[in-house]
């Protein structure tokens, strides 16, 4: 695994400046550290019978999972696309908590919608399109305050116990379809 | 494989709470300790001429073997579907008693019924559709009452020799089709 | 691999009680020892281009070659058919001589026959559709006996060195047909 | 690999008395030692797009050299049916020396023609058809010759060399057309 | 590995003196020294429902992405096509800086046009479509400078802090489309 | 890997007697040692949608290559036919320099024209369908004269450079295109 001295000011001054179609922010944990990470998604039209399923730096089983979750729960028509899923400078990370931030990309590549740049995205999504739990959701949204995003999408349950002296806003979302429209907009 | 602790305590607080079409909650042993578990179900219409199966946490052949069942004795179209299952918490368990959850949970999601909220499903499911006998049923049920569960489904084998006094009411079934209108209700 | 204690007085008890189509019972070897084994298959029509194959406990290589030789020799359609075939009770094992009971498993699955209940099957089955020998059959047949069955077919190479005495009637069959007609009847 | 104590007194007894299409008996040499193996096949039609192709006791990728072999320089039609190939008796070799008897055995399932029950095959077929030679033939065909067997198809370069009293009669063949017009009759 | 004892002379000497549409090339880091490496891509029609996509010499599933990369930001069809990509020379290397070269051979491949024979390319390519940065920048230029390149597509991003004094043109290019512009043309 | 001794009198006296399409001889080299081989291929013509590709003794992905360049650069027509290529003799080499021959063993046998007997092939092919240079070409031919061949096709880069003394006629060849007209005729 490449290693990622920095982090924190390299996406200060680089990433997350500019809002595009099929890019999203979250907060990653390496083992006790939070690390800045960015989700890239790219969804192509495809006429193969068998669309690709592509992840690089992800867990290419837990990218199928949240495809499907996403064609069931928001609505996404992915079965004649190619989708590629992956973490921006080559990491290779399994945390849960970017399960959300996968999914925007996705939804954002597939109808040409930018989440915001300064819209950090935290939550596990599960099989039936709940928004779940995070450890160190409080850690994670410092690091992203400290790294100058202004706002944050986390699970509906974990919200009510935070405290509001994170320096970022953030919006508690029960499930997909509500993350979905507090990133792009009403639907 | 991810450390349980508490588990009982967890589901208590947070699942078995919202019934939901998927959801359906069993007993696993890890070693000899009963551990309560979900298993979820996403089943979705598909294209593709060889519609995906996807299993996380459960073994995935066995999974083929039970949709199969499913098809031939309760009648469930899967040929045309999409099918992924999984254990929530990020579990994994070769358990053979959670076939019947599986089972349930799958048909829920296929056709937008939830087990019962209170209810919870052991056996092991033959490919003749048969519901086998579970090892230590009696401490499962137990470890269910103690987590709130009203309600369970038992193997008809089973069921007769089973105390009364375990404050928890339970219901012999033989096959899946018993089952499924135990669960969701006549058909 | 399971441990199996007391398996003749469990399937004595509980199983080859019942007749139902796609359930066949034979006697494995384990070591030295005879082991009553249920086999189990489930047919279901399918619209996939490659129709599922899968075995539990047996080997799936071997299962592909017993439906083929039951394609050719006993006329049994299986092309837009998914096969399942099983060992009940989690065993897993490699012994040829169960070969006929998971061919009469799948033809009975198909045709919704019941092999009789008190009916046991020995024999291997080759490309060209014979039924050859096993060894220790008469051992088995003592065992089979034991459990109650009162019926066995058996490959007719071996028929006629048997003793007239084993406490079972058996039938020697030379192919699948012939064993086909002995367990469902004429056709 | 399983053991073969006196292969040739039960071959002699059992096999190459009955001749039927789809089965060619060869002789393979385990170590140093010439062992009488009885090659079988199943040509059956499918509408499969993927005809499948198994062998079991050969090795596949040899198998499906051959099938082409046989398709381009015998004319053999395999592209609308599945072929399974297999050693009688649990035997596992890669002596090329049988892929005459695997060819032969192909072409008779196919058109329902039998090798005669008295003929050996001996001989390594090339991608141009051609027959080669085989190590050892001379030991290959006194060990036919003791088994009862009267007739061999080898090699034709390598029939000139051979010594007139071997106990059986031999013809040479220079490709695969020859060898099929030897075994089935002229066509 | 292949050795590549003076790589830069073996260039200078053949490569990069004909240009030819499907050849692009760029400097890899081996360890810490600069080699020069040649990218030859493959692009030709093709009637499979699932074209078939190779790589000699680079990681394939790199390759994957890059494909759908130009796809998706430059428009390029490679549904119907098969796609071969590869280092000449036999080397084998993960360095995305090349990933560039290897875009811009395949395109050239497609369109039938070749990168100006005196051309360097260097850059990684991101599921975006972004030129990013590449290590060691300066290091790379001056080797192909030293090689008789006259010129070199870098990132944009990094071209504003290169010296004017490496003896190679350079010009810095944000994304894929104003790479393909540079390198065939206006389009 | 066969041990193959004394190939050159082996070679002299049963190969390359024969010309036949899909024979190309070559030579390879075993450590520093020279050895005569000769590759076969056999171009079926196939219905499948996906057309078979098998290498025996060669490496597939080298040959998958060598048939996409052979289809872009002499535009041959693979994608309805089924393409085996092997070495004779059960040879398993990975010489680049075979490349030609087993180049032309496929067109030859495609398009039903031989290698004339008396000729050899030399060389690497690239995806640009260049004629590369090989290693050791002047201890190659002087292999092949003492076998008795008469002409040689070789890579012109390095043809320029090699006597004129070695008993071998030899001619340079660029590209695939050259080197069919020059083993097959003008077409």
């Amino acid at each position: 695994m490449k290693e990622v001295k920095d982090a924190t000011s390299f996406f200060a001054s680089e990433l997350g400046r500019t809002a595009a179609p099929g890019r999203a922010v979250s907060v990653a944990l390496e083992g006790s550290r939070p690390v800045l990470v960015e989700t890239q998604a790219l969804v192509v039209p495809t006429k193969y019978p068998l669309p690709r399923r592509m992840a690089t730096g992800l867990d290419l089983n837990r990218v199928l999972v949240l495809l499907a979750a996403m064609e069931r729960h928001v609505g996404l028509r992915l079965e004649d696309r190619d989708c590629f899923v992956s973490l921006a400078g080559g990491l290779r990370l399994k945390d849960p908590a970017l399960d959300l931030a996968a999914c925007l990309a996705v939804a954002g590549s597939w109808r040409e919608k930018a989440v915001p740049s300064d819209m950090i995205l935290l939550g596990e999504v599960s099989l039936l399109g709940e928004i779940g739990r995070v450890p160190q959701l409080e850690l994670r949204l410092r690091e992203a305050a400290k790294a100058g995003f202004k706002r944050a999408l986390v699970p509906s349950r974990a919200a009510k116990d935070l405290p509001k002296t994170l320096g970022i806003a953030f919006t508690g979302v029960a499930d997909l379809r509500e993350a979905a429209q507090s990133a792009f907009g009403l639907e």
